[in-house]
């Protein structure tokens, strides 16, 4: 991305470059990318997140199924090209807000190594955050705030993760959240912390 | 995208609000399109608007083919297919950023009336700006900046806009630049005046 970028100014002499877009903000883009199973709390522990940082003055903003999948990626399914598809885009979309200096939180199970190995590979070095939502299955299995896993054991839906689809566990993660035993608020708390541990929350030329 | 986020809100609980970034930003998100001919100076105005915008604290960002072409919208040729589809991905990515309280620019031909009437459908009344930038062929045809008109006059790539591919103009632009006469800073100049007179520029709940 920041290599793409100075291409354009190059061309466009006198443009804004992202370090300029850095210093308005008083911080960096990054992307805080969070994985785990249906129903272990990814989108409230986001947007939870996003609350906190916003009352410390910050641009940030989540991406969620819901902003997401009705619109940039409503013509996508479930197929297993579909799902590569997705993850692709929102890595893509991703990039994006993080050159434009905001923290961004995405919010999607993406539960394959390789998909969220190619968001990182997306960005620099400190700009991603791999953070694990490790909630255990059966815990997941219980609250099923959507009742998709009733469905997936009823063979209603196939292909879920957790029951008949892997979930491909971070092998190396900036953070892991073991959701189970604290709220969402401690959860991001605890990657807000992360996040004061980097650059991020600074202005820079990165 | 005000909507759905609303939707949102009721099931996350204490979660941000649009309302919430926008008073952080100091102004409400929306969406700068600018349509016109290869050649007709949309990137370059594009970038001279993000100038002038980041100069006076706001933030902002440029959607355009070098940052969204090689990336979200890479797996997309000149189909008429695709080119729909690049139009409307562009128009999600841009719902997201007015979302987030970002004044955005996007800088793509869009020549297609339909295809802009359906990013304006996206967002909400008065969070859409068309400006079309009414550059006559001869003298992007004089400028091509990337060598394309040539080529399109050789019959080495089809499907050219203004060459064998009709541009669409608006009918009811929010503004129109006669950009042959004037520089790209006059033109950004006149964008921005035009957005001052606009609720962008102030925090609001829209």
């Amino acid at each position: 991305m920041s290599k793409q970028k100075a291409t354009n100014i190059t061309r466009h002499a006198g443009a804004t470059t992202r370090s300029d877009r850095s210093q308005l903000l008083g911080q960096r883009g990054c992307l805080v990318w969070l994985t785990g199973l249906s129903g272990s709390g990814k989108s409230t522990i986001a947007f939870e997140l996003e609350r906190l940082l916003i009352e410390r003055g910050r641009a940030a903003y989540v991406l969620d199924g819901d902003n997401v999948r009705h619109g940039l990626n409503s013509n996508l399914g479930f197929s297993d090209e579909d799902r590569a598809e997705n993850i692709r885009r929102i890595a893509e979309v991703g990039a994006l807000f993080v050159d434009a200096g905001i923290i961004t939180i995405t919010a999607f199970i993406s539960p394959f190594q390789k998909d969220r190995a190619q968001a990182r590979d997306r960005l620099a070095d400190g700009e991603f955050f791999e953070v694990w939502i490790n909630t255990p299955l059966e815990i997941c299995e219980q609250r099923d705030p959507k009742g998709l896993y009733k469905k997936a054991r009823a063979g209603e839906i196939t292909d879920f993760t957790g029951i008949d689809s892997p979930y491909e566990a971070p092998a190396d993660p900036e953070l892991t959240i073991a959701n189970d035993q604290g709220s969402a608020k401690d959860a991001a708390e605890q990657i807000l912390k992360r996040l004061e541990a980097s650059d991020c929350l600074r202005a820079g030329s990165a």
